[in-house]
């Protein structure tokens, strides 16, 4: 029989929950290596974490490589660890040829003095690292400055799976799609008992809005979250303010009467009309503080202390004095509020919940809420427990929620 | 200059708003033709109708025959007009080779005696006349038997496009498609006016509903309906009925709690003991009567003397006693609880919803709910001023129009 | 400390692969019980099978119960088994209180002589015992006559969950649906490589077809793959086979050209004149015999063999003779056609394919077509991993596939 | 009877085919108003045009002014015309209040010397007039610079609806989407026909590519057209430029293999190691001419010399340097591109195609293919009959009409 190498690797944490366990055997079959648990020990209470210490051999040293590779990746690290491998910064936005490559999943990296949690984590990012001070953090591009030293390769790499809560079902049942064809009611309850539970720890709630909010007639509902206080951070385009602004000024969105649903006379001109009062003014803000702008959703975000973000694109019209043109500028704005924010509402916006999405730790739950299944997967489909999609009317949602809400 | 061949073409009736005279122009030219304005009496009050006569010309025989028949299915008629043709059935089940092919369309048939109306108009038939009696009717193939006269060609037809209401501003303009991103606020509102009118005047109301109805909780609201007399006729298949027993027995559907949204314990099971209990107590009303089945829609339906049709399927599990599961018989049950219909509520199922729209003539209102678009822009395209699509949740729906029908 | 309950529960086969054994650890700590492995022995090669005793304890006997319940639904079974319980049908049609209600996997049940496996497995039906033959086979509804002997309970019936294949990573991959936005070149390749290597083994391949395949232009296609001996079954309904026929006998689907695209001149009546023509003409198989039929895909199939079963429904025009219009006898006429059916393409029809669906053993691999997303992601959600689903055109399917194999 | 007030419309060019001249009956009729049709000429061939005056009346002067201000939006004009009113802009980027909002169709203003076409056109902008050089033209927000004079109000305005062409049928008769149930080989051929006719005339060609192009494998297809000179013009965003790239150096597309369509190890770094080349290298161009860069859609059309616009989003990794990532910016670089273009093809991208559509007079003839109807009917609802179009898989398409093409 030819000679076999062999690795000792380790898996520690919710092992059985996260499907760490299977999916390493599973991995291990597929790339033809076999493997010999040696020690598994399952946590059998909710607070137990598990233990399992399994050899794997393969037949050549490539195919073993390549298993610690990937098994590393499902969270897998063995049982001794070297320190993480760096390179600096050559060129300003450019990556060392061979970085590590951020998943969304807690990391960390071991440095001389030990293991080391990775900050501002977030996915298709690279790790810097400052060993004086044994810290490391993700960095997006355009923060990769000459010198900064950049994780290379996998070693010393661990990232940490996710369990799937036993407390939170909801969210842990969820794992995928809401479909049109299932009831929401208790949904929704449950939605509004975590937004409770995250205010009462003081945690931030993050909302990313799309027009659809205005145009179904939920932008009051909206409004009535943030006068409550459910809403620290606002995300949208300039769509959504401009029909919000439009429908405060003429009482239509998109030209269509928000009342009537009716089409009306020259309505389409109206968001035109919208956006030049608000040039005129100079910002919301100012249409706030002349008495210009006296209802609908970005009023209250203004009048609450909400942090607003709204990110522009290239089909924008206008735009509004207030959105950010550059988009740059928009990301490292959206970046600099993330942090805090434990839940994130997405609604009937694509572009700025995928966007968003990507700036988020796996840890953050997200419920995404589009009538179009197919955003819905899409959104929904971040890799981990924390994610709830309701493939639902935004109007119906934001009522029920913030009918809930106030109950 | 060439001989050219003439007709004196007659349009009568609201022939701005249904778009009779702008077709007929551009048919005209579309095939070559040439026309002459000789007289246009526009009416300019609401309850004035419209006459034009134009004469029509061609440069040969063909053309202008071709032309004249196509103008006829636009509603036009020549200004001498001859008496259908017709043939007997010869074996049964078989129209005439030739037969004209009815519309949804209010249609006249010319007789000796002058133009009849035909009854029971409803597409994609045949006209059977009983020139004794001076009648005409629709007939499906199964009625055709042999000695029947049944119309072939189109002489002596007459269509009468439906004119555009300006009273019923919402059903007028909402020719197509609601858009998930339109407030419906407004339109339930005048939805529920149009079935209090309905009910005022002893009209019938239709409701034709799909599963989804119950699996989004929304069961509640259409037995409210029905309690409160605003549904006259039930159409539907074996799964809605299977699954609202299935709520009423175990509070699921399709292995679903209704409450709480979250799967349950051999849940999926539920629908067959449903199916079983129904099958062992001989039908529903022998489960309402026998005290067994004491909540959901079915209950209501038979309770309060609803007329209900369960067509069943070849995807049926079961299925329950009370299902059709002749198709030929379906269709005769369904066309006999169709007169006196005014209004149809189509409720996420585009199965039953065809099968019932093919047998509503054109001025039945129908009100098609559907949470996938392309549903509702199949069914809400009836060639008519008379539908209204709404591209939303079937629970927010009935939810919102229950309340407004009980307010 | 308190007493608890202990029940030893073994785990066979390919355990690993199809998450039975991670999914049984879930199970337990979901309801609130403990798990020692007491044993785990995990096939290295593809071809071994793993092994896993693993002790259950509980607080209670009903926890421990419900837990061992549901464990057998798994895959699960105790160490030591007892034989089945059955009781006699008592009413026709009626299945005894309490049956047990089949999945589509692989099950056996425990005869006093030992494990039989239970024939015509089928989701949602019960199990017939003939204990003096020793055999089991699933009975829908229709087939309970009073005094066959059903099972009841749970106790001695077995199920294998499928494992996932290593050999055919195309379809093991392909767990759920193919977006739109992936490649299929590849894919369409590995279902020409699985249907050759069907036909090369005299397993049957089963179509099921919507009248999309027509209206999009690919009946051609179709019908080259039946020339080339690629279907032996064909299930469709009324409306694919009336627009072949008007296809053939008009070059319309639906009175759109299917050359040009274009509507012709009242080329709705074509369907209808297609029904009559084939109504008079008694048959289908009579228009081909006469020579009134001389293409399409229908033509292809009764003159190639093909075994066909039209299934109606109650939105049918017409019906053509030869649409089965009872419903439990299109469902007789479909299981009887299923035996030997190793692939089944779903080619854009949702009431054919779940009907089709729900008689299929788990193991039948199953290949669904739709440019609707959320119809594939239905028909592909089998709970196994013989399911491929494809987001896209059923015409650029079909000729990439005619191409594949005719290459 | 009271006092009438009157005012004499007149209709000029395609006015049945456009529908003005219904349109503006249904409009009169439901303000309120009457009308009396004083002369009707009617072009009995297709290069006749037809003129209508019509005197409208209504009881009292406000509802007169309101039937005439709508009706010149739908193309008419008053008898006697008097020249525009202008203000001057007071501050950059804001239009004066009361401003004329434009539409996408042809448009001219009266100036003291008589009817000037407005240039550039495009909506949702104002229009800027020198009356010294007898210029119009159309400006958007940030064009808007204090002292340049703007039309306000409707008065000497005349926009012209577009007729419906009787030779390009293709195109008139696909008003709106083709669905996903239609023969599209026809079509693709005419769409054929018409990019060579523009190329023959020198014309330009657009198109606007979504990254789908690239994961569906369909980028050889565009790269084909580029080569064969059928694109003159590319706008898309950092999705597609960085996955052509992604798909040129690691044969991966957001990780899935592009031939096999399986997910490769590792492979979602793949669009990050492609990003950070492009970034070291400095550009796209430098990565085709330094030979990094050997194949792809970026390599093709920067070889060929199209006009290339990459528009950045918030939701962009890096992005590549060729990217614009300030939004007024990348606008004026697309509107710059616009002139000379006949033909968009928008392929499988919403934000672009929208942002692309919204800059284009209403003669430039797009289609838009998308596989979800809804973005469909969103692009291809333009208001004209220059539209189509296409719910089918990108690559379907673009496979064909490379084929079509080039055969």
């Amino acid at each position: 029989m030819a000679e076999r190498h062999a690795a000792l690797l380790v898996l520690e944490g919710h092992i059985i929950d996260s499907m760490m366990l299977p999916q390493l055997m599973d991995l291990v079959m597929d790339l033809g290596g076999a493997f010999d648990i040696q020690e598994l020990r399952v946590g059998h209470r909710k607070t137990d974490t598990s233990l399992c210490r399994i050899e794997v051999t393969a037949c050549d040293a490539a195919t073993l490589d390549d298993i610690v590779r990937r098994a590393r990746e499902l969270g897998a690290h063995t049982a001794t660890e070297e320190p993480v491998r760096t390179e600096p910064v050559a060129a300003p936005g450019v990556y060392p040829e061979g970085f590590y490559s951020t998943s969304n999943l807690p990391t960390s990296v071991m440095l001389e003095g030990g293991w080391v949690p990775v900050e501002r984590q977030e996915m298709d990012c690279a790790i810097a690292i400052d060993r004086a001070a044994a810290r490391a953090w993700c960095i997006p591009f355009y923060e990769a400055v000459p010198g900064l030293e950049v994780v290379v390769g996998h070693q010393g790499v661990r990232v940490t799976p996710l369990e799937r809560s036993r407390q939170m079902e909801i969210f842990s049942f969820m794992a995928s799609e809401v479909s049109a064809e299932k009831p929401k009611k208790l949904l929704i309850g449950k939605i509004a008992d975590e937004m409770r539970t995250i205010r009462a720890e003081s945690g931030r709630i993050l909302v990313v809005a799309g027009p659809a909010v205005v145009h179904t007639g939920a932008g009051r509902y909206l409004s009535r979250l943030i006068e409550l206080g459910y809403v620290q951070v606002l995300f949208a385009g300039n769509a959504l303010a401009v029909h919000d602004v439009e429908a405060a000024l003429f009482g239509t969105a998109l030209g269509v009467n928000l009342e009537s649903g009716l089409p009306i006379e020259h309505g389409h001109e109206h968001h035109m009309r919208a956006i030049n009062r608000v040039r005129a003014a100079g910002s919301l803000r100012a249409m706030v503080e002349t008495g210009q702008l006296t209802g609908g959703v970005m009023r209250s975000a203004i009048v609450h202390g909400v942090e607003i973000v709204l990110a522009g694109s290239v089909r924008d019209d206008g735009p509004l004095p207030d959105v950010i043109t550059e988009m740059g500028e928009a990301q490292r704005r959206m970046r600099e509020a993330v942090p805090g924010v434990r839940l994130a509402l997405m609604l009937s916006t694509m572009l700025h919940s995928i966007a968003t999405g990507n700036m988020l730790p796996a840890n953050v739950r997200t419920v995404c809420v589009d009538i179009n299944p197919a955003v819905v997967t899409k959104l929904a489909d971040r890799g981990s427990w924390q994610s709830i999609g309701l493939v639902t009317d935004v109007e119906s949602f934001l009522r029920e929620l913030a009918q809930v809400i106030e109950a």
